[in-house]
């Protein structure tokens, strides 16, 4: 099979596009896609600096080094969720990456600056992924807005959204629905949240990483497994295999078409949100969903793991500091 | 297991309501699904006489008993695909049912009185399935206005409404995803059209077929093996069986959260439906999407099957005639 773009042998087949590229053309491929989602949606200002958040994993790390690529100033934010052994490495290839592309990189630790683990708050709630999904929407916000970014980057990527946008579209949660763009506008207490791999998929970016020669953390998370997430994107990936396109069909048919529908349905466009009495961020209760969480994982009379000391002593530190590192 | 009603042995269990009933209980139980349905929705007026749409299923003829079950003075009407051997045995069921209650039949037959039997036309179409649901829609609809009935019934159950919310979900097909309901108002060249089955799946339906000694068409189409339909119903199948009552949560969810957004979204609703330069339905072309398959299908320019003569004969002969049966 031939490269389109330039008749090399191609190394990469992309069934979705109908089409093959070699390795350069590849790259061009990605940085095409990527740029254009964020000229399209304009995610990114002229000498706008953005924060890219990373985990270590592949979508991240092809999404800081394909915003440097594209001439962006962006620093990155690793926040630690304390899942033992593979937090520590997925922390290891954020730092690596930084050092070698001299980039800096914003550290922040869940049990250090807040006084609970993703283990530790599982217990407390239904699935770790909620509690984690939770930690991580809040607490980047508040780091983005702390040091003065406007817009905080995410490297959710295709089979992400597709499979979000499965699930909500399951129980029709239209809450949800109405919020699932690409660009989530900001003000009100929120940078604004932009997704620019919302083009590419998983296998994209892993090829991606694989030519860039980027190592990240191949781990899937030991807390996410068997969960419906997962259970959606295996779903998708049987259709997909059937008929090429089904993925991005779904999530851009939705965007164009649905997504229209839903103007003027969530709490922030129907401006139902006040401020959370303890950390000031936005929400629809008296107390923001985090400061519940944190409540929740760090009181003993809550607590059904054993770690109850650390909870106890950082109980009233509700304000969780950010540890800057280069 | 006891039932749930009366606390005697079950012989069914329901986990999407977690219940499970005795044989006397779950007949009970599917007329209060129907009878709830009818009235929500406002199906079938009082003295209304209903014209049932009868394949010779299991769907359609316990939707038509328990219509008369429940006190509406119901037709059924039958359409011959002409599917072999399949087909016939589907109108005998149809037959057997009718004259075992004593109650009237309206029979009409694809290739007698239109000119083209299923299989012909799906040589012309993309699927069989998309050309037999076009003739299914048209023909039933022009049979009840021509005898005068105001409201057309047909036995879509839980199971295919949930897989047909799923492709045009997967689309994004707001045209479709509009008109997806349990009624679709009469009026304008239409009667209504109702489907008192959504809350019960096919379990169910096959299920009081049984215990009241129904004797249904068990085949399947053999020209629907291998469709997208049955793909999504299998999918479907599998995330019920994982979680129970995910059919009802999604159609459900789409009903009371989704629907009312894409309210005036039709093409029905916005007015753009004019009448068919020959047949006079509805339609937002010049020729309805029936007489364009009709040509399709007995047009020896058209035609890849050797089926060409019965076509040609019957080329302009484009209003069906209605054969009427007690």
């Amino acid at each position: 099979m031939k490269c389109r773009r330039c008749r090399a042998d191609a190394v990469i087949e992309l069934p979705q596009h109908r089409t093959a590229f070699c390795a350069e053309c590849f790259l061009h491929h990605c940085r095409q896609q990527v740029r254009r989602t964020i000229e399209k949606y304009s995610m990114i200002g002229a000498g706008e600096r953005p924060l890219m958040a990373i985990s270590g994993g592949k979508d991240s790390l092809a999404a800081w080094d394909l915003l440097l690529d594209l001439g962006y100033d962006a620093d990155g934010v690793y926040l630690g969720l304390g899942i033992g052994g593979y937090s520590d490495r997925s922390g290891e290839y954020a730092r690596a990456f930084a050092h070698q592309r001299g980039v800096k990189l914003i550290e922040l630790d869940l049990a250090t600056d807040v006084g609970f683990t993703i283990p530790e708050a599982a217990a407390q709630r239904r699935t770790p992924c909620s509690a984690c999904g939770l930690s991580k929407r809040h607490l980047l916000n508040t780091v983005a807005l702390e040091h003065g970014y406007t817009v905080l980057v995410t490297g959710h990527n295709l089979d992400d959204e597709a499979a979000v946008l499965f699930g909500n579209v399951m129980r029709w949660d239209t809450e949800y629905l109405a919020r699932q763009q690409p660009v989530l506008p900001g003000g009100d207490g929120f940078a604004r949240r932009v997704k620019p791999l919302v083009r590419l998929g998983e296998r994209e970016t892993a090829a991606y990483c694989i030519i860039r020669r980027i190592d990240y953390q191949v781990e899937e998370c030991p807390m996410a497994e068997g969960n419906r997430h997962l259970g959606y994107k295996e779903l998708l990936n049987r259709m997909e295999e059937r008929s090429p396109g089904t993925k991005l069909e779904f999530y851009n048919g939705f965007l164009r078409r649905m997504q229209p529908l839903l103007d003027g349905v969530s709490s922030q466009d129907k401006g139902d949100l006040g401020s959370c009495g303890r950390c000031g961020s936005p929400t629809t209760g008296e107390l923001c969903a985090f400061c519940r969480l944190t409540d929740q994982a760090t009181d003993p009379q809550h607590r059904s793991t054993p770690r109850g000391r650390r909870g106890r002593k950082r109980r009233n530190n509700s304000r969780r500091q950010v540890v800057g590192a280069g």
